[in-house]
């Protein structure tokens, strides 16, 4: 019996027990103070947004496909978009529209691979650091991330080798281009050693890229999924956040095999099917609009805020800090080293005005708490100027 | 070592061990063959979608609203949707913004709610019949149902109590109002009784309203969570997709306290928040259309559908045979008796160019197995008639 007085207390799943919050939340709630200028969030620079392009997309949605676009449809994913996805994915990868399962964006696509092949106390083998909603992701189906050592390159083939004998992994989940947190775009040569690595293990790759595309210097890279043999035993998750728009939610899995049917019963369970308004519009945007020349306009600006970033980036932080330099992405990564914790810091930054992610954050364990990842590509150039000078404060009331 | 001849296997969780289909992917696909009539879908009367209205507030939100509708947002929900979600509800219970949690349609609700709450093992209470994907994303948690015995006024509430003392459940799951799929709507007495056994047993709500705006006669009654004392104990899950439309996969989940917290951390980890253009473009369509006008000229048609589907097919059904007649909703519920398994017709049924759903799905244990749903709002009055003589030819064929 409980006591009229008091009501009574929701029951809380034992995966969400003790959790009042997580490092997005935060994010999320800094980002929306406005006197804030964050380099902390994922924020595509919105004065980039392909609106008017968009807009007529959706227009073109009610105006020939009114009835399909408002009413029920099926788990997979409309047909227009998969076949646009297929098409994407098989400039590296031969693909078919029906090796597509769309998602709610690129977290849902993260998330339906963990529910679908995940047990509680599982091992998942993640780089070192890593995307921390992907490791929230999985934890909330029970399992447990291990990170795989790592260099310059990425995961060190010979670490995860050993990791995957130790822990019997049920799947391996790397962003080998552009990583986020760090940056890293992992080389070729340590793409096949991986690939190697995976094949005579028997290991399955969930290789996520959603920076893929956002490349400004260098030579496209295929995935690991496009090396030899590796296509059956990979899921590609891809998003059209990056080079589209994140408020529309559309990314999609590549699979093959008896996988796909089950991760379809799992989207069904956790919401029957994507928004078909939006399926159809983002559809419409890949096969009659030029998204590639879209890119190249974005991905310029990109370069010029990194450069811009970082190089007043190095001149406000302590000697033997280092801040790596992608060829694409979206974030810096910063170790300041010199005994700075930046989970400690953040707090006095948002005093500043400013904010980042501290890096701890992003490792499964034993984490680097000298890091910390910034977005180069929110704020025009005056506004990292403006957001540096603040954090540098921030750094003078650390050290003072 | 896997042998290089075969592909590595995915790993499949537990929780979808075995399953390699579900009663509403088995639908889906029927609904794709053009030449079959069908009544098993929940799809509203497309040629009553307010498809102009609609596709003005779309373009409403690109012209005022284009950077925020583009980027990322926060887990719940845009503020003017939220704002839209608790004036309606308010109608019945005091609701403030932040008591909604914006979810990708009802399905995402129904499923966060169970995630937020269910270990493996626990046990969910719900109605006989009851709604065949609530139960399938309950059980993709690890969760136990349990059926309250229920006569012609819904569940008996002498069966949910001693339920409720034999199996501690985390919560009781019901549809009061126009119930999916048996029609049901709950009459006020039976509420107030309900109601009382969940204040006297301190025992969590979920109640699923995705109909109660859909009544074509009687007075409206307020939901069980809008009784004295019940509404810090209920969540209240909402959907636009019976009042709107369906492919827009907007809906909400009503609550207070710190269980809204921890249904957002659920809602970050399953896809961070719901497409924000479709949020906004609700929201518009809420605040600047009648859509209780809109609504009045549905449930009209739907009222006409209803009798002349019930009347039809009375006359093809076997003697003996019994057919609901709701007073608003979507569905009739038939039990043909006369040892008639509808599991076994289908087939015959989609071969003779009709579709329903078998009773068997919507029981979580012991089915009476003569019953069938059948939606009357899908179709116009000529296709209800030309699917009921196909399904009388079935009956024939089952019978001969």
């Amino acid at each position: 019996m409980s006591d009229v007085s008091m009501p009574p207390q929701f029951p809380i799943a034992q995966r969400y027990a003790g959790v009042t919050s997580t490092a997005v939340r935060d994010l999320l709630d800094v980002l929306s103070q406005g006197n804030v200028i964050s380099f902390a969030g994922g924020a595509p620079a919105a004065e980039f947004f392909a609106a008017e392009d968009i807009r007529a997309c959706f227009d073109w949605v009610f105006a020939n496909r009114p009835g399909k676009a408002l009413q029920y449809s099926s788990t997979p994913g409309e047909p227009e978009l998969r076949e646009q996805a297929a098409r994407r994915i098989s400039r590296s990868i031969p693909t078919t529209p029906d090796q597509i399962q769309v998602t709610t964006g690129s977290q849902e696509a993260i998330y339906l691979v963990g529910n679908a092949m995940l047990n509680p106390g599982d091992v998942v083998l993640v780089e070192r650091p890593t995307y921390l909603a992907a490791v929230q992701a999985f934890a909330s189906s029970g399992a447990r991330m291990v990170g795989i050592p790592s260099d310059d390159d990425g995961a060190r083939p010979d670490a995860l080798e050993d990791l995957i004998r130790e822990h019997n992994p049920k799947f391996v989940y790397l962003i080998p281009t552009f990583q986020n947190p760090s940056g890293v775009c992992m080389p070729l040569s340590r793409r096949e050693e991986i690939a190697e690595v995976l094949r005579r293990t028997g290991t399955i790759l969930v290789e996520d890229d959603p920076y893929g595309e956002l490349r400004f210097a260098g030579e496209f890279i295929p995935q690991i999924s496009a090396l030899p043999g590796l296509a059956h035993q990979s899921l590609l998750l891809n998003s059209i956040s990056k080079i589209m728009a994140p408020g529309i939610r559309v990314g999609w899995i590549r699979g093959e095999g008896p996988i796909m049917n089950t991760l379809s019963i799992a989207k069904e369970a956790v919401g029957l099917h994507s928004s078909v308004v939006d399926q159809l519009a983002v559809a419409r945007y890949l096969e009659a609009y030029d998204v590639d020349a879209h890119i190249r306009t974005v991905v310029e600006v990109y370069k010029q805020r990194r450069d811009g970033m970082r190089r007043e980036l190095l001149e406000i932080l302590p000697e033997g800090a280092t801040v790596t330099s992608p060829d694409g992405g979206m974030f810096l990564w910063a170790a300041l080293g010199n005994g700075i914790d930046t989970t400690a810091l953040l707090p006095i930054a948002v005093q500043e005005g400013v904010a980042f992610v501290p890096g701890e954050s992003f490792y499964a364990h034993d984490p680097d708490r000298s890091t910390m990842r910034l977005s180069y590509v929110t704020n025009p150039p005056e506004v990292i100027s403006e957001g540096l000078q603040r954090l540098s404060r921030a750094l003078d009331r650390w050290h003072g």
